[in-house]
């Protein structure tokens, strides 16, 4: 039974934030009424299988396993897509805009990928598509962009937005682990994935970074065009390097105006210890956005995990619950320019950090001169330890000054082949 | 002339603030447009006299001393009040609510001593009331209670939200200045008003208190009933016992549930090292919230100037129009319940710091232990340091476990009153 003041619901995917999603609408159905002014039913639940064991029990009449049943039902009014992945959830999502409900979603996938086109989509049907536990749960971001910061133009988004990576960083500076001993422990916590490849490698971060940027900077940022590095580059000894030189190593989303283009890229960074980024530890998400108006905003946040990201979720029911009780009569259409690209990573600005291994005698600094000299960069700091090997080469730290990138790695490349040099350990991008 | 997409705004007040916002809707017009779907047209601006000098000028003709020309105007569809101060604000806004005009305010007295009065007008009227920058201009807060933590039960609020206070206690700590060499630099620095005593009192983190714990939890919290005490009982020297122990020092504003009543209170705090609170350093404001889904939340901006504070009002306005274009039938009704109340400080459980001069001879602390005994509350570390005055005398610091608030004063009150205690220098909470 519908009645006029209340909006069904159908849920996509019963797991950890399902979980707790269905939680509060069936147990805090009247706090919720309260807020919204409407009455936000579960109508029905889509999992793959009805005899899986649970955290949560939903009612048992309230479960399918059949997509039509709640993309084919003309009575739910929204769809709740939780079930992760591309596809078949970007069709569900296509077939759910078309069929004019509305959608919330957490699937950071999709929303990187095909957010614009689902969007534009969601405008011509002239329904709602909500996002905000795509990019951060926890984190008020979407809504910041949204309504907050509109008035202004967006200069600069800096994120740490991968717990686990962030997790596992942190480790390794405290504890002097190795990145395999640290996803190890990331992994009994439950802050890493079986396998945790799309953490480590920075895709995930690199999936937010392309909706924030899309958001941030009204453009079509797909992450394909998003340069990726992961954290395997980083060692144990690079913390105390990083230390001694006044920064710690996180893992950075980055987005930037850059004249009438922008730069977008995931990639470890030295962060100057001072810079808010620097203090953010263990699994919290932070997102630094500097605007002309507002100057510098950070938003901080747990990011992950089933209660956050539900949080998120039911916010965004809420707030579409009260936009359908203020009988609003069209929606937010959203707009990305076709025409602003990405800087390709080689023309980026950027100051690098470089460890070396390198033979313990005499002409072996002059000639790595040699080469940032004739590749046109500048050093702006250098650290060369005691010899501690028995084959005696010692290691050899550089920080530089702004260049263009393609001229940090050639740098890297030629002195990685100089035959003093045993290996370049290093190169990682500095703030 | 009004064209159907346009937005007619009167604005009152052409200070630092109403400067940066003529500006914003004068020169950024297009953009504006583009990203609300409407004209925002500055259509008159009243000020107290045409000939002031101002950093920006707006173009006579849309000058005016007279507030008919603003409130008396049926073309005028939002009142945007910069002018500040409790009257003739609040009847402006009162007058222009009821001639369904929408409302932006940046005005945190009239808010905090009115704000549910006249948010429930304006759900009578089905007008809208917005004042995201009473609270702390850049700081996404009332839309983050609006929608992004709708969903949640809060929990707590702790926020340093007075930019002057923070940046004098932080010099304090910095350089061990007293309190009125720091007020001298704030207002040196246009960090203080001439007459500091709204922030340095307190009282200006009050009237932000209530507007957010109003608002976090739906209660009708006016200023009168959150306790307040400034920053003018702390001594240069308390910054230097607080870091010994592990704390740093803030005023800060906090509310939080406790049982079907809140709590809502601003004092000076030791903040533990750590707590994202500690780190929050000048003039910069943050927000710490906690959810029962969320879990913690922190968001943090420059808090206060014109450009900030611009930003917030803006972004309001681009709110409203794209609201209007969307057609919005019905608005949002906030409601307050009138049953909350605020414990009194009194039955306040908290934490609590003492420094003492005490004359440095034998069985005084067991007296003052004595004291602490005899009134329930438990000691949780204390540091008495070699004597350092001519007199003999010495300084005794104790932090203690919690207790009830008039337990402390008790404490407090007995042992000033000790033959052997010269006086209670410092009494503040511990977080």
């Amino acid at each position: 039974m519908q009645s006029p003041g209340s909006l069904q619901i159908g849920l996509i995917g019963l797991g950890t934030v399902g979980s707790q999603v269905a939680d509060r609408l069936l147990n805090h159905r009247d706090s919720l009424r309260r807020r919204s002014g409407m009455d936000l039913q579960l109508a029905r639940v889509l999992v793959r299988s009805r005899y899986t064991s649970r955290a949560f029990a939903v009612p048992p009449d309230l479960m399918t396993t059949d997509p039509e049943a709640i993309l084919g039902d003309p009575s739910i009014q929204v769809v709740v897509e939780l079930a992760g992945g591309e596809e078949p959830a970007r069709s569900y999502l296509e077939k759910a805009l078309r069929a004019h409900k509305h959608v919330v979603t957490a699937n950071k996938l999709v929303m990187a990928k095909h957010g614009p086109a689902l969007l534009e989509l969601a405008g011509e049907m002239n329904v709602d598509l909500y996002f905000e536990a795509a990019v951060g749960g926890g984190i008020p971001l979407i809504s910041t962009f949204k309504v907050d910061l509109l008035a202004n133009e967006i200069e600069r988004i800096a994120a740490v937005i991968n717990g686990t990576t962030n997790f596992v960083l942190g480790r390794m500076a405290a504890e002097g682990l190795d990145l395999a001993a640290a996803v190890a422990e990331a992994q009994a916590l439950g802050y890493a994935e079986a396998d945790p490849s799309d953490d480590i490698g920075g895709f995930d971060a690199a999936y937010k970074l392309a909706i924030m940027a899309s958001i941030g900077f009204g453009a079509r940022v797909h992450p394909d065009s998003v340069y990726t590095e992961g954290i395997g580059g980083v060692e144990a000894v690079d913390f105390r390097y990083a230390r001694e030189l006044g920064y710690e190593i996180k893992l950075l989303a980055y987005a930037a105006r850059a004249g009438s283009r922008i730069e977008a890229r995931v990639h470890p960074v030295l962060v100057p210890h001072g810079h808010p980024l620097a203090a953010v530890e263990g699994n919290h998400n932070a997102v630094y956005i500097e605007g002309d108006l507002v100057g510098q905003v950070l938003l901080q946040g747990q990011g992950a995990g089933g209660r956050p990201t539900a949080s998120s979720v039911v916010g965004d029911l809420l707030d579409l619950a009260s936009s359908i009780r203020r009988q609003v009569q069209t929606r937010v259409a959203f707009t990305f320019d076709p025409d602003i690209e990405v800087v390709p990573m080689s023309e980026v600005i950027a100051r690098a950090y470089f460890r070396s291994t390198v033979a313990d005698r005499p002409g072996v600094l002059a000639a790595i001169f040699q080469v940032f000299g004739e590749e046109g960069v500048s050093i702006s700091s250098a650290i060369q330890k005691e010899a501690f090997d028995a084959d005696g080469s010692a290691e050899f730290v550089v920080t530089t000054h702004p260049a263009p990138d393609a001229a940090l790695q050639k740098t890297r490349e030629r002195i990685a082949g100089l035959d003093s040099v045993r290996r370049v350990s290093a190169f990682l991008r500095v703030l």
